[in-house]
């Protein structure tokens, strides 16, 4: 119930949930149930229950869910209901890619800074400014209050970066080095690993 | 052991163990132990010795693993000893990212046709070839012999996009489109979702 300390896994679907959500307010639809988002989710309505009753009652016997309401709540305890700013440190194919892709910003989640070891990437300009020096990483995220970022840099810097990143009071970290970072227990890291995916279908294909 | 099908989270952690085991063999080491690659890795030894236990023996009393062999071993189950073609579908900011990022081809993943529906985009060149009109999908992905693809569309033409791959017998599909697919259970599908990545961790941050 409310309060009590949610497992890891729980709050991984609420996103999931929340796209759905998200999608179904945008089509229109006012009421849905566990069943229906399980049918889009392609997981067990009982599942959906058991997640969502982490955090209080959401739905009602015989009218399930109300969308928007159900969206708006899950959006609240995910904390996505403001505004967040992040810095990305890489500015090469992938970092600019990660920099010009239209979705992050359309969820609320802002590239305020960009960070780049190559001198002559350094300067480039990207959305609203223009690429920095790493070496002045810790200054302007401290400066900024960034607590969010990004990590587009080859696997071999990774770390380093995200020891500066630590010293700065970044909290969250999407990494998309391929290599495993070592944090202290009070930062939060997610990996993006797209050959990791490729390589998980292929056992599955003769 | 070898033989009996192992559980499909197990087969998700090999790409992570071929990764540490690919970095240790490029800084030239030649044994490695469970409880090393644990640490890379932030999963427990026992853990690891329980997943590779599935495939056969491959560490020794005393010595631990071979790295180069485990990594060899660990490629050929995976079926990534080979080089795998892949159709891109989608264009825009994302599909021309994915189609930039060196980090496929490197590990074997060549994107060898690339599809759009809009007329300014088909025409347009990526490495070897042109981009494609989706119409000719089915035809080219049938006749190019392609089992593997990555959907990089809207989220409003993902599925269509993926009902076309599939009846043109690709079996697995990396979908960056921000909705979950519906497929027969022969297809396998992984999704990245960036934005999910970040709300998850939101919700730590106070």
């Amino acid at each position: 119930m409310a309060g009590a300390e949610v497992p890891d896994i729980v709050i991984g679907r609420l996103p999931i949930y929340l796209r759905a959500l998200t999608l179904l307010a945008e089509a229109g639809q006012e009421f849905t149930s566990s069943q229906e988002l399980g049918q889009i989710l392609s997981i067990g309505s009982a599942q959906i229950r058991k997640d969502l009753s982490h955090f209080g009652e959401f739905g009602k016997q015989g009218t399930g869910y109300e969308v928007s309401y159900l969206r708006d709540q899950i959006s609240r305890i995910l904390h996505v209901d403001r505004d967040w700013s992040l810095a990305l440190v890489g500015f090469g194919d992938l970092g600019q890619a990660i920099a010009h892709y239209g979705g992050f910003s359309s969820k609320g989640f802002h590239i305020t800074a960009v960070f780049d070891a190559d001198p002559e990437v350094v300067g480039q300009s990207f959305g609203d400014g223009a690429v920095r020096h790493v070496d002045t990483l810790k200054e302007v995220v401290s400066d900024m209050r960034i607590r969010m970022a990004i990590v587009a840099v080859p696997a071999a810097a990774a770390q380093d970066v995200t020891d500066m990143l630590i010293e700065a009071d970044v909290k969250a970290i999407l990494n998309y080095a391929p290599i495993t970072l070592s944090v202290p227990s009070h930062v939060h890291v997610q990996y993006i690993d797209p050959v990791a995916h490729l390589q998980k279908m292929t056992y599955y294909l003769a």
